[in-house]
Formats: C-alpha cells, structure tokens, sequence
C-alpha cells in the first residue's frame, strides 16, 4: 500500500462540523455515502484536477457529481458569468441574458419550444409534474422504479419525513418494460397526467441501462393517444450526452423535459423546457424562486451551450469515457477482478462482480484515491471535456497500482 | 405628467422572450404581477439603483425582493464570493467556507444549534416541514392563513397543478390569533409534527402585521407540550430586521428555522437552522441538490453576516425605511391621499385607502416609476444599507412629483 493520505486539515474541519451540522455532512456529499477513508472537504477544482482541504490532488471522475462537462474553472464560461456580476447579478428582473439562453436552448433541444428557469434540478423535476397536472387536469404521474428525480417529498430516495399523501399520484414500472408501463397506464385509468422517465437507467448502485428505443416509442404514443405528458428527467444526463437532449438520438421527443447540472458548467441553473402543446399548462403554473433571474448562471449557461454546440466536447469525452473503460477492463481482468462497466462511457457505472456489500469498490476505490484518483464505488461517474488522453492513462497507470494494493492487502475476487 | 420612458429595448426583449417563454416571463418577476408600464428586463444595479434594459436608472425600493441588504455589487461580499470562484465553486464536496458559515450562523442566531444549506427559500421551508415530520413521526403542520412560504405543491399560492394529497396533512389558522390556532392543534390532535410562521404577518396586497409577543409565545408553549416543532419561516425577513433572527426581540426561539434571500447579499442560498432537538431528525432526512455545496455563495454568506454582526448596517437600514415612511406620509397627505404603511419601515407596505383594485396605487408607482424610483403597488418593499438620507430624500422629491402627476391626470383619492 502507499502511504495514508495527509488529511489533518480534513479531520479537523470534520471534527467542527460535526459540532454545527447534523453528522457533519447532508445529502449525496456526506463521505459517508460514498466510501470510506475519503476527504469530506476540498479546497480548490481545476480542468479535471480537484484538491482535498490538505492539498492531496485527484484525477477527478465525479465533475462535481454532474456540473463540470467542459472543465472546473473554463475561463470562457467563468468570464461570461463575472461579466454578469460585474454588472449586477440579481435584481428586479432579469437581464438580457435569460431572453439569449431561451432562444438558444429552443434552438438547440430537439423538442423545446419555450423555456423555464429555476435553480436546484429538483426544482425542474417538480415543475415538469406540476405543468403536466395543470395542462392535462389529471393527477397520476407514472416514474420508473428506483429512479432518482430529486430530494423533496414526492420523489425522495427515503421516506422519513414523507407522507402517505406525498406519493398518492405516484404509479411504478418497470424502465424498458412496455408491459410495466402498460399496467401503470391502465391503473392510472383516465387520470394520466404523465409518464415520468429519466434519460437512461442510472440508478445507484446497480448496473445501467440505455433505454430501448422502442420502448421510448411505445411511451411516446402512450402520452400522444391520452394527451398525457411525456416527461424527460435528463437533470443528470443532460449537456453531457447530446446536446440537443438525450433522447435526440431515439428520435423520441418528450413533452417536457428537466436539465440541470452540466447546462451551466458549474453555475447553479436548471430549465424546464416543453412543447407547444404544453406552453399554455406552462403558463398557468405559479413557480418562481428568490435567485431564479439572476444573470450570471443564465450567461454561463449561454457560453455552455455554445461551446457544447460548435465544438466537438462531447465526442471527445465519450472518446475519453471509452479509452477509461477499455483501460480498466483490461487492467481488471490482468489482476483478476471481473468488472461491469455500464451506461455512456462518459457516465460510467463500475460495479465488481459478486461484490453486493461493495467489500471489493470501496477498497479499490480507496486504493486509487491514495494513488491520485477520484472514483465512486457505487454511483455513475462522469468524464468532461478537460480529461485529456494523457489524464486517462495516468489514471489507469494509479487503478493498475490500486488493484495490485488490494490485491497484496488480500482483497481477492468473488 | 413626465415624458413617457425610453423602453425600446425593454420592448424588443419581451417580444423576443414571448416567443420562447410562456407569456413572456413567470413567477414574481413577471411584470404583470407588478403594475402596468413597469419594465421587465434590466441591465445593471449598484448600491441602492437598478438600471433597466433601456439604460432608466431608479432608486431601488425591492432589492431584488429581498437579496440586496447591503447594497448591490457589495465589493467586500462579492470579493469573498469570487476568491472562492477562482478557485473553483462546485466540486466533489463543500470546501472550509461552509464549516466557517455554519459555526458564524450557530454563533449569531439566537436559536440555531445546527445549519443545513439550500439554494432556494422554498428548499428551507420545505427541509423544516420534513425534518419536523421526521422527527415526530407525525404528519400536520399549522400555517397561518394566507402566508407564503413557496412555489411548490404543499405551498404555492396558486392551485393550479397542485393535487388535494399535496395539502391533506396542513390546517389553517389566523396570524396572531391564538383562539384560531388553538383550534387548529385540537384538528391536529395527536398529529401535530409542527407550526409554521412567518417572521411576521406580510401577505401579499394586504396590510402587514408584527407578531404579537403573547401569541408567539403560546405558539412556543404548544410545541413545548406536543412536541411538535415550532418553525420560524425567516426567508424574506430574516438578515433583514435582526441578525440573530427576526423573533430574538420577543424572546421566542423557534426550532427550525429558514432563511434565504438576504443570507448572501444576492448569491443564491438557503439554510435551515434547527434547535439540539431537532438534530437527529435533520440528521436523519435527505435532502440535497447539485449546487448545495457549491462555495461561492457560501463565502458571500460569511462576508454578509460578518457585516451586519458588526457594522449598523441594519439599524441604518431602518431608520433609512422611518426617513421614506415619514416623508411619504406627510407628502401622501398633502396631496389629498390617505396611506396605509404597516410592517417594519425597512420592509414597507404602503397601500392607500379605499384602492382595493390597485388603481391610484398603480397610478402612482407608475408615475414614481418615470421619476426614477422603482416601487412596487402591492408586495412589500425593501430598503437596503446603501440607501443614504440623499438617496431617500431624491426618491421623496419624486414621490411628491408623481402625486402631483397623478392628480393632474385626474387620480383622486378614494
């Protein structure tokens, strides 16, 4: 093993934390979610690179769980939003900015034709629901099992805290089966609001799916034959995958649809945008929140997009989520671990064969985090635009050097 | 009357945003939601002044509804924000800015043992309605009447989109009516997880009303014998009118509180702020989003409450409000019309008597408007630490020309 990372300055923060914080940490940052052994606390964030609170420097594979798609700190995206400050952030209303984000997100999504704009992904999610059940005057909204669509009372991952009534609309299926959803649409009867469905499979902890896209169709004529909405969550997916939406590709398009994360490269945003048919819903709707105008995350965003749109970002990410991928498995398999590598390279889930209590990840995990890298044992990654060739295969030369560190602390293959 | 304003360029962008945003705009900021003639979009704001899209200045009287406390563009908060900036915002957690924050915020609200950070007011009000209920393991929570505590289904002013579950475990009650919320417990029975209140009574359009002391102070005893939680909604007051928190002068400590807006002096965040008996139940709920970590905002916080921990910036804030609440009253009066200017003189409302359909007061702050303040007809409004004796007596001097306007275009009072 090499040597235990210096981490004085995050045990200390830890230890005051937990004095003023509830365990010391809330929510999908608590290291406690992630893996054992990792820093709580970072100092500073830079292309691909992140720095813990005792300086310890990563190959980051997390991207700030989402926001970073073209780089930590890309000087275009940072300078379009301090010009924004410079001139006055929030005030009475928006500026100029949200008009030029609008335009060009209805330019640029295959399916949108107006905008809107919150702050928290969750935030979008809700205001999607929320817009189906005013245009439609219906209150079922059919969502897969086990996905993610926020941390609030109608979708959060736990139910403490959280009524009955919360999730009295709410109907499962099953994501990619047409005859789960069928079921879900018979039980909601003439009361189908909408068909809620994230880009892909990306639940935590398990291995993911790309969703069929004849299974997309079916969901897609399901909402055109009852005029329920169909509803796509590409928070998590979105501006990372394809820039005109994630189901671009399917040729699916969704009535609705939640972005969040990478839309403003680290700037806090999201957007709800929609089609004609549901403008009028859109319109009626109250939502709004304190920070929702504020014009540096609109600028941001506008120079995210544009970068995204005119440059070829994207495809070199998934080309560095595929050199990643090829890297890993053949160094696994070199020292005897079998991996599942699933979902978009550049979003990958690396999950161990035979490893349910995650034994095996988080010691690897831990084992390459000592050497230099960022990984998660359990959730998707994401790559971004600033991971170069040479960054990947450094990263793999520090997972070569972890496999063979839990291998000599005796962590063996199932 | 006084020329019409330049609004070209107001007038090109509302075309161009009703095209790619339903009606234009949404939310509070919608303009149509303020009073006919305002324009909606803006191109800078300093201090105490907004400029709007044309290049019309005015002397601010919303503070961007509540953010600006300090003066917009504050150069020693917005310093703090971009430092952290420049060195990276969102990462793979929180950096040292969010203990600093939390320590400063256990230290200064007078009931606050622990914090969580949000991004919006509503994520706060929402995290207190689901850390009361887990911790109690009950369901209702008592709202007064007509309170706004956010956009979202189990809260939003409108019904539109919102189901009957959303609401199936709130029972209403009168603000400083203790009759009123005595009745309210008996309907909770042995169901009551919490009572949430506003800092004081500021419904939209009608007068406001501070809290009586001895109905606080029965609403403490209530919780004390059920154990449900007393919640303080401090968003739009909170940083405002104390810094300890806007019930510290009644001697009543909530158990969880929430605050926004003014938290950061514009940079968007939330927080909730909870009492020792509230810690596990915190502990123990999930809720998170992708920006909540993020340090920026953070940073700008500690700047901000350092400030008014030790500066008169809110004591100069409200006698700033008593100087516009003086001067306007005898003004109004002389003129011929009566005002109605109730709540905290740094958060006026001023309504006039016997308008009930807005007319003199849209007649009004519209002609201020074209004089160069920028008021609002029926929300409350807010003064900031910017606003000067100058600045207060400049926007008198236009308020006494617009009443003079109005009466020439034949406004009389009622």
């Amino acid at each position: 093993m090499t040597a235990k990372l210096l981490n004085s300055r995050d045990t200390e923060l830890v230890e005051r934390a937990r004095r003023v914080v509830p365990n010391g940490m809330w929510g999908h940052m608590a290291t406690r979610a992630i893996a054992p052994g990792y820093p709580q606390f970072f100092s500073r964030s830079d292309g691909c690179r992140v720095w813990d609170a005792d300086g310890n420097e990563y190959i980051d594979f997390m991207c700030a769980w989402g926001p970073n798609v073209l780089g930590y700190r890309h000087p275009e995206v940072d300078a379009a939003a301090l010009a924004r400050i410079d001139a006055g952030d929030v005030g009475n209303g928006p500026t100029e900015s949200m008009v030029e984000l609008a335009e060009l997100l209805v330019d640029t999504l295959d399916h949108a034709d107006w905008t809107l704009f919150q702050k928290n992904g969750t935030d979008a999610t809700t205001a999607c629901v929320t817009i189906a059940r005013a245009a439609t005057e219906r209150r079922k909204i059919l969502v897969a099992r086990g996905a993610y669509h926020g941390a609030v009372p109608w979708c959060s991952p736990s139910l403490l805290g959280v009524t009955a009534e919360d999730r009295a609309h709410i109907i499962v299926f099953d994501y990619n089966d047409a005859a789960s959803l069928d079921a879900a649409v018979d039980a909601a009867g003439d009361d189908l609001a909408g068909v809620l469905l994230t880009a892909f499979q990306h639940d935590v902890g398990k291995d993911q799916h790309l969703p069929q896209a004849a299974f997309l169709a079916h969901a897609r004529k399901i909402c055109d034959r009852t005029g329920a909405a169909l509803i796509l969550d590409d928070v998590r997916a979105g501006f990372r995958l394809d820039v005109r939406g994630s189901w671009a590709r399917y040729g699916v398009k969704p009535d609705l649809a939640a972005y969040s994360k990478a839309i403003a490269n680290g700037w806090p945003l999201a957007a709800v945008a929609g089609s004609e048919r549901f403008r009028e819903g859109a319109g009626k709707v109250f939502v709004t929140g304190s920070f929702w105008y504020g014009s540096a995350a609109m600028a941001a965003a506008v120079k995210t997009v544009r970068i995204l749109r005119d440059s070829d970002a994207l495809a070199h990410t998934e080309t560095m989520g595929e050199r990643f991928r090829d890297g890993l498995s053949a160094i696994s398999a070199r020292h005897g671990f079998k991996l599942r590598q699933t979902g978009p390279a550049q979003m990958p889930m690396v999950l161990f064969d035979g490893d349910e209590e995650l034994k095996i990840a988080n010691a690897f995990c831990l084992a390459a985090l000592r050497r230099g890298i960022y990984l998660h044992p359990k959730h998707n990654m994401f790559l971004c635009a600033a991971h170069t060739p040479e960054d990947i295969d450094r990263a793999l030369e520090a997972a070569d050097g972890a496999f063979g560190d839990i291998v000599s602390a005796g962590i063996l293959a199932a």
